[in-house]
Parts: C-alpha cells; sequence; structure tokens
C-alpha cells in the first residue's frame, strides 16, 4: 500500500510504501525536525497538523504535551503517528532545521544549482515553399535569434521526436538543450525543467523528482530493490549471475522497470510524465551500478574485484530503459572500487569531504559499510563486508527499524529494562538501534564482560537450551517477550568488528588518533537512528566526543541530486574521485591483528 | 540466386544476384575496362580468363576475336558473357582503367583515406589484488604507453563488450579507437579494419566492404531495395507511410535486415563478422535516408517537403538495428533538400565538384533526377520527378538493362534497324539506352518529327490499335516483335522535358550555355548506358562536344566509399553542402514555358 504524503507549506511529496512515523517520513523527505529526545515522544516538541485524511486518536504522549483544542484540530507528535493514509501534514516553520538548504535527514549541504539542462521558449517561423530550411536549422536559428544559442546539436531519438512537436505544437515550443545538444522539444506551456535524482541501494531504492533550476525536491520516493528476490546481499545476486550470465539482464529490467514505475508516480504527482524527466542522476554501490549500467558483473565477484571503470558515463536514457525526455541523459557518477561506489563518492561530496582540511570520518553503515578518512591532505576509503545485523537481519528477533521495533533501550541501576518502541506500539522486535544500545547497556549494567559473554547470574539473564538469553520486553497480553540471545551479541560484535577494523586501518595509515577526529560523519538509515553514546561505547566508533558524531542519513540520496541538478558538483566530485585512495584491507599488514582487537568490547 | 565473383589479379570480390555480363559485373566492382565499341561485342578488346567455374560454350563473337587455344584456356569476352555461376576471373592488368585509384562504372577520384577509426595492438597488464585499477583504466595507460594515446573515452556498448574481450583474449588485444573513443576491443590477431559504406537507391542497395587503411573495396553487393513491396517510387512509399504511421517501422527494419544480411556475406568473404565493422556510411536520397535514421516522413510527402535535418548524422549502429562493432559509428551525410539527398552529395563529392572553377553539369538520372551546375563559384542544384521512363517502367516492353534488353539501335539509311542485345541473347525487351537510341534514331531517319509524332507513313511504321507503333525487332522464332509505340515515345518526351527543364533553369539561373559548359556528368546505371549522342540529339542534354560528356556510373556509391574512409572528405562534403544552393522549380518565373520548350525534340 502506498500512500502520498504531501508536506506544507514547504510543498515537498513523499510517496511511501512502508509503514513509518510522520518524523521518520519527513526525514526521507529531506526535512529535519527540531526535537530535544529524537523522537523518543518525550520532549513534545515535533508538533504538527494532520489535514486531509482520518484523524488517529491521540496517544497518551500526546495527551500530555498537546492541549485538547489542538489535538481536535488534528495537532499530534510527528515522533507518535504512523501514517496510514494519504496525507497532508502542516510543519511549522519554525519546527524545521534550517529549510533554505537542500537537506536531508540530518546533512544540511548549500549548493547553487548549475543545471546541465535548460528550458528555452522559442517562436519557430513555419516553413514554406520559399523557406524550405530543415526543422532543426529553423529550431536553431530561432534559437540565435530569441538567446544566442550559438549552435544547437541533435542526436538521432531528439530529432525524431522533433518534429513532430514542432507541427503539433504549431511552431511554439520550449526547447531543452543540454549545452549546445537538442535533448526534447515540448508545446510552449511547458516551462519547469525537473530531473530525477536515484539511489540504488542493495535493499533500497530512493527516487527524488528534483527542480532543476533550484535544486529542491519536489517529490520523493523510497521503496525496496527488487531485485532482492534474485538474492538479499550483492554477493549473492552476483553469484546468481555468474551461474546464469542471462539473469544480469534480469536484474537490469527489474531495477529499471521499479524506477520508470516510481519516475511515473513522482511525475504524475506533479501533473508531469516521465517524458518531462531532462535528466537523470543513478548512484549505487559498484555491482549495481554495474548492473543498471548492463556492464558485466563477474570480475567484481572474484579476486581481484576489478570494476569495468572508474570515471563517470553519460548514457542515453533510452539505452538503459529508462523513461525520460527523448534525447535525455543519465549521468552515472563514478564508482571508487569494486567495493566502493558512486553512492559512497556522493556521501563523501554532500558531507564536505575534498572541500576542507578537517579531519573527518566518513561511515555509511551497511550489509557493506564503506569508510573514508581525510586527513593530512589525503583522503583514504575501504569498504568492509559487516553484514546485515545491524539491519537486524541474522538476530533472532531482529527486524528494521519501523512500527514495532525496539529503537532504544535503557537499563536502570536496578536491573529495570526501558524499551521505546517506534510508534508507541508493544515491541515485536528489535532494530539496530536497539541492539546497539541494548548491548551497550548491557555491558555498562555488567551483563556482558569486555569479550562479549553474557554473564549467566547477572540479573535478566536467563540459560536458554541454546545459551544464555537476556530478556528487554518480558512476555504478556497475548504477545511473546522480546530477548536478545549470546549468538545475537556474537553476530553483532562480528560486524562491528569488521567496521572498527576498517577505522582502525585508516586512522593508523595516517597516524590520526580518536582524539584527532574532528567530525565523524555516518550515514545511512542505521546511522540516522543509532545513539552515538551506544556506539562509542561498544567502541563501533573510536572514542571521540559524541558532540563530534553527526547522522547525515542518506547523504548518498542528497549527493545524487547535487550531482544531478549541478555541473558544478560534477566536476568537484571528479576532482574528489581523482584524489580518494582505496585501500585493500586484506593486503594490510596486521590485519588479522587489528580484526581480534576490534572485535572486543572496550573495558568499562 | 546470389554467385560470387572474384576479380584477380586486383583481389575485388563481388557479390551479384543479378544476371549480368562480366562487363557489367566489373564495371559494379569499380573495375573499368578498356573497349572500343563500349561493350557492344565489336571490338574485342575486353578479353578475359574465366575460372572456377563451368566454361561457357564461344559465341560467334568470341570465335571471331579470340584464337582457339585461348578459348580452350578459358578466354572470353567481357561484354558477352553472363554470369551464372561462382567464377573467378582473371583480368589481364593492360585492360583496366588505371586502378590505382578508387573508381566505380567510370569515375575515378583519388583520394588520400584518413579513416574515422584505427587499430592498434595494445598489451595490457592483468590485474590483481595489488593493482585494482578498472578495466578501462588500464587500457587506456597501455595506450598511453604503447601508442602515446592521450586519454581514452568510451560509451556504454564499447565497455559492455571490452570486459569480456579482455580475459578471453588474456588481455592482448586489438583496441579500435575513433577519435579517442573506443569503439571496440578484438583480440590481438585481428588487424584490419574494416567498414562498410551502403547507397541506398529507391529501387537498389549497394554495399561496399571497404579497408579503411588503404580505402579500397575489398567486396561488394548490389540488390533490391526490399521497400520496393511497400511501392516502387519514394512517393507512394511515402504514402503508404501517411496511410499507417507504423509502416515506417518495417520499411526501416525491411531495409536494415538487407544491409545487415548483405553485411554477413560481405565479411564473411573476407574471413570476418559484421562486428568487425567499425564504421558505416549510409547515403540515400532524403526520404531513404529519413526512413534509415526513424525521422518522420510526413513532412517530406507534402508541400514544402521540409527534411528534418540538413547537416551530417553521427548515429549508433545498434541505434538502427545495424550489425557492427560495439560501439561502431553510422555516419549519415547530409541531405541537401527535401529531394535532393546525401546520395547526390556523396555524386558532386566524387566528381570534383566545389574542388575547382570548371563549368560543370551534374547530372544523375532517375524517377526524380538531380541537377547540379556550377560555375561562376556558384553550385545550384535542383530536383524533377522525371518518372522511371529511363528504367524502362512505363514502357510496353521496357525492361531495365539487363540480358536479352536491346542497348542499342541503330537505323540504317536503308531503313534496316539493327538492335544489339545485352548478352548477344534474342531480344526480349528494351532498356533505358536503347529507348533514348530507338528515339535519336528515329528523330534523324524522320520516322518522328520534333513534336515527337510518329510519322504514320514512315517504314517500319505500323498503325495499331492504339496508335502507330515502330518495330525494332520482328517476330520470329518463336518469340515476339519488339516494338515502340506512341504512348512510350509520350512517356519518354515527358521524362526528357522534365529533365531538360532542370537543367535549362539552372544553366539559365547563371546565365550558361551549352558551349559554355566545360563537362558534364552522368551519374547512374542508366548514365554508363546511354549513347551520349542520342542523349545529345533528342535534347536531354544541351547540345555540347559529345566528349565533354563523361558517364560516372554509381558515384553516389564512391561517395560514400570516400566518406566512410576519410574525415578529411567529410569535411570537404561539409564545406560543399554548404555552399549548394537549392532551387525550387515550381518558384521559377516561366517553368511552363521552359517545360513546353524541353519536351519537344530539337530540329535535325
Amino acid at each position: 500500500m502506498a500512500y502520498r504524503i504531501e508536506f506544507e507549506p514547504i510543498g515537498i511529496r513523499l510517496i511511501s510504501e512502508e509503514a513509518q512515523t510522520v518524523y521518520e517520513a519527513a526525514r526521507q523527505a529531506g526535512l529535519g525536525l527540531r526535537s530535544s529526545c529524537a523522537g523518543k515522544g518525550t520532549c513534545g516538541k515535533c508538533r504538527v497538523r494532520l489535514r486531509g485524511g482520518p484523524l488517529p486518536p491521540p496517544l497518551e504522549a500526546e495527551r500530555e504535551h498537546i492541549p485538547e483544542t489542538l489535538l481536535a484540530e488534528g495537532w499530534r507528535l510527528a515522533c507518535r503517528t504512523i501514517v496510514s493514509a494519504n496525507l497532508t501534514i502542516y510543519i511549522p516553520p519554525a519546527l524545521l532545521d534550517d529549510t533554505q538548504v537542500l537537506q536531508t535527514e540530518g546533512v544540511e549541504t548549500a549548493f547553487t544549482p548549475r543545471p546541465p539542462v535548460r528550458l528555452l521558449p522559442a517562436v519557430v517561423p513555419p516553413p514554406s515553399l520559399l523557406d524550405q530550411a530543415a526543422d532543426l536549422s529553423r529550431l536553431e536559428a530561432a534559437l540565435r535569434r530569441q538567446h544566442a544559442v550559438e549552435r544547437v546539436t541533435a542526436g538521432l531519438p531528439a530529432l525524431q521526436a522533433m518534429r513532430a512537436t514542432l507541427r503539433e505544437a504549431n511552431w511554439q515550443v520550449s526547447v531543452a538543450l543540454r549545452g549546445d545538444e537538442l535533448i526534447a522539444v515540448y508545446s510552449a506551456d511547458h516551462t519547469r525543467p525537473v530531473g530525477l535524482a536515484v539511489d540504488i541501494g542493495t535493499t533500497k531504492l530512493a527516487c527524488y523528482l528534483v527542480d532543476l533550476e533550484s535544486g529542491r525536491v519536489l517529490c520523493l520516493k523510497g521503496m525496496a530493490n527488487p531485485q532482492i528476490a534474485y538474492g538479499e546481499d550483492i554477493m549473492s545476486r552476483l553469484e546468481a549471475v555468474m551461474v546464469n550470465p542471462a539473469q544480469a539482464e534480469h536484474l537490469q529490467r527489474e531495477v529499471v522497470a521499479a524506477i520508470n514505475a516510481a519516475a511515473e508516480e513522482l511525475c504524475a504527482a506533479q501533473g508531469l510524465t516521465p517524458d518531462h524527466l531532462l535528466e537523470l542522476c543513478l548512484v549505487g554501490n559498484t555491482a549495481m551500478h554495474h548492473l543498471a549500467a548492463g556492464l558485466p558483473v563477474r570480475p567484481l565477484a572474484v579476486s581481484p574485484f576489478v570494476p569495468a571503470l572508474s570515471r563517470d558515463l553519460d548514457v542515453e536514457a533510452a539505452r538503459l530503459g529508462l523513461r525520460a525526455a527523448s534525447g535525455a541523459r543519465v549521468y552515472l557518477p563514478p564508482p571508487l572500487a569494486g567495493f566502493v561506489g558512486s553512492d559512497h563518492l556522493a556521501f563523501l561530496l554532500a558531507s564536505g569531504f575534498g572541500q576542507d582540511d578537517r579531519v573527518r570520518l566518513g561511515i555509511d553503515i551497511g550489509t557493506n559499510t564503506e569508510i573514508a578518512l581525510q586527513a593530512s591532505g589525503r583522503i583514504l576509503t575501504c569498504s568492509t563486508a559487516s553484514g546485515p545485523a545491524f539491519e537486524g537481519a541474522h538476530i533472532r528477533q531482529g527486524m528494521r527499524a519501523g512500527p514495532g521495533a525496539i529503537h532504544h533501550v535503557e537499563i536502570a541501576p536496578d536491573g529495570g529494562v526501558a524499551c521505546d518502541v517506534i510508534g508507541d506500539l508493544p515491541a515485536v522486535g528489535i532494530c539496530g538501534s536497539g541492539i546497539l544500545d541494548a548491548l551497550a547497556e548491557m555491558l555498562r549494567a555488567g551483563i556482558l564482560n569486555e569479550r562479549g559473554r553474557m554473564q549467566a547470574r547477572a540479573p535478566g539473564v536467563e540459560a536458554n537450551e541454546g545459551g544464555p538469553v537476556f530478556t528487554l520486553v518480558q512476555a504478556g497480553h497475548g504477545r511473546g517477550a522480546v530477548t536478545i540471545s549470546q549468538l545475537d551479541i556474537d553476530q553483532i560484535l562480528l560486524a562491528k568488528g569488521a567496521i572498527r577494523t576498517g577505522i582502525d586501518v585508516l586512522m593508523d595509515t595516517l597516524g590520526i588518533t580518536p582524539q584527532g577526529l574532528e567530525e565523524v560523519v555516518v550515514a545511512g538509515a542505521f546511522g540516522s537512528y543509532l545513539s552515538p553514546a551506544s556506539a562509542v561505547r561498544i567502541g563501533l566508533f573510536p572514542a571521540v566526543p559524541l558532540e563530534r558524531i553527526r547522522a547525515v542519513g542518506n547523504a548518498a540520496g542528497t549527493g545524487a541530486r547535487m550531482l544531478l541538478a549541478s555541473t558544478e558538483c560534477r566536476q568537484q566530485a571528479g576532482r574528489l574521485a581523482q584524489r580518494i585512495e582505496y585501500v585493500e584491507l586484506t593486503l594490510v599488514p596486521g590485519f588479522n591483528r587489528h580484526f581480534a582487537r576490534a572485535v572486543r568490547l572496550p573495558v568499562v
């Protein structure tokens, strides 16, 4: 079930297929809401007004913070309200983080749009026997006269489409030019240049319909990557293709079909069609990039994991099967290495890498975690197979961060466990940030030792057939308990160990200590929800002052939008890609020693 | 039935689907044979030796000119021998017109090949964990080291193909570059750069497999344009598309399929496949150009007959459905006007237009006849709907210039009619050059007056139900007579009138008299066979000294090969296209007066 959410007065639309709170939906739409409790329902600041949909009955937390009269008018707490219908949501301007700049889930990056394609009105004199000049020459002459365009080139698809449109529009047109190349011709009433930015994640796709002139997101949609049917993680999809090379085409078609469907919905929400998309920008990890572009992936799956290319590509949208304007291009920013994709580059671009000299660590946590470190004039990057534990997979009661998931855990000095559940619902499982909190709290409370062993006699720990188990929420009201097992903890420690090893290797290489880190930028959905204190406490992150840790959400999506709307950002990203040095972790001397240290928990 | 003819020692191969003499086949292959009688079997000079096929029994004319011992060794007269099997034909070098230059059916044009694509050997170091650079970067580095290539760009299709080839060829490859763009990668043993030039005529397609380095034709094939099924002439095909726009796609596919099939045959004859074609060049009239490129043709069919563009186009071969190297381009030279195509430009290029100051008239006779006049620093061109009469259509016993066609006619002072028949066979019909001769001779003999009326009492003329009829060949030996009717003559006079009007208008515009014409260049199959004396006598051409008339055969094909193999020729053609001024005949004051004069026959 897809819901359409419109945020007023800012005017961004979101098409959402997942159950989520208004707070999360706003975040996904790039609207950070000011809040002191980070969405835990305790500070009462994230008040928004619901319109155009059924009003949910107010919750306890809402009655506590909002007067009855306002509740009746539709005011609710964004962090407590789960979207379950098409809604218009009014966000008081004061509640928004700075909205003058493009932003997403916390990252705010100012950039001046320099769109690669512009839209120019033109009145073309119709031909006659006395003036039989070719269509393209007439159009060029009109643009020269009316806009001082020196010359116009054209590829075949634009030429094919132009001929009919000129006549249907009675020679009064709106002309899309990319440099001096004709991209499309519209009737004169179409005047808004739009494009589509797409972040192809292994599990999720995010599509942003962007106004190319302002760089603003008009409408966005996130959905599952349909390639999941061919394997949950990158490696299993690559293996599927190696077993049967014809699968590559299916994988390509699936993802293109999903983007086309999203483009259609997003455009329709603005009264447009995909034919109006003047440019697209796709970012993704290198396997997603290669699969989307139809590049052979076998060499990505076997050592030495070499990509086809490590520079940007301009491809005709039609060649990839993507619906767009007749001559529209898809811009594919450069992959950095076999396991460090253009999404990582987009993240680094959106996070300021290469633009200053700050000692900055960038981490994008996922099944593969990419890490970058900027220091001493160098930028290093590496990739580590951290597995899906932080996404809730391979954890017995793990789940993604949706309604019913425990996303925050505290253990009181008396051993009492307090869990915060998304949507204020009865707990049904635990998501990544909850697991992280649980570990940190268990460690602090002495329930775990620094080797990650659960202490059998600690309060809340029970012996079970498969080993010890710690109870977070007791069974009751017809629901089972939510517990965390020793095996769950082992999974988390392996993931943490893999990530921390990457961080340590990069810091060692550039001689940086935790105290030397001026900034730690964390991307990804998990990064947005985790508690920095817990992350530092279990040693996932180096011990830095917590205020230096900054969650930037789907910064790859923000980078994709910047790369879509600004040729200047493309140049900047190109220079950045040139500078970044890839570190192959397995070749680093002492890698095993690093890892053995990194899986342990810090001594409290 | 297709025959493969190999000409030795020059090494050109021809794949022929039509019955024709060896003399014609050699001409089609661009090999002009020295002969005093222009293929009438009277001079006995065109002796060639047949090998590798069945020896036809010697004809009377051959016994007359060739000693018995040589006949037994396979020597025959090229102009008398009809190809009816795969053959190897030895042409004594002395018999050839100058073969050091590219030539076709009479036109000889020296040009220096400057191929748009080159083929470079490269040894690429394979990747390892210590050197994970992307495939494209490795290839670029190797080309930089080994050939001082500064940088290499690549489109998606070339990238897609490169990845597998690098590994299959064990990193020892042959790299096709177009400027700095990667077109294809082959295993190192492929070293011959080839391309395909195609002349898309309304009735015939001519395909030339060309060695890009030498500019030499390796193999060629002519065949019928399969679009004939949709209408014999341009207008009927355009009308078919206007009635049902989906037909355009069928027409496009038909012609592409025919070219692909020819490419496959031509390449196979050289031990290659179409994947080895590094570049293609297509020329054709504007309707053929637009249909091949998938450009809407409706505006070509209705006044003011405007083309989509009047400049050259570089299109990915795959986009048109043409089989070629992964990243190969099709070069489409500029159409000049709605009814003056890139084939005319290719003809003018191959005939020296724009390269000197000679007063030169160029005529390409067909269903539409294109005419160009160079004088006083200007080049004018026009098109006239001359109809298919000179191709034998709309003539009761007309046929194309194949075996059994009367192609030369003489009327003796005693009224006796001597006809020369292609292949020395019993006459079954009359082709364009025969009709032209017949008219000229009838006029000279007083059988026709200058208004084109047959004189009822002249010898050989009989009254018939449909009007008077002149007998060329009497019935006998079980065969019917071959005659020419008043209606046939009227058709020819209309065609001649249309062509001569175009010539007169251009000459009038530039103030040129027949005496001022330094050269008359005639293209097309009909142009190769016609008798200049007859053409001048009936007033098809202005009254110039006959030695100034030069038949250049399929010069459009020659031009296409020049444009395929030389970027310099492309620039030259571009400048030529810029200079050419199109004259719309119907807008010329006094057009009707011109036409009324032009349909008459000159006073003897």
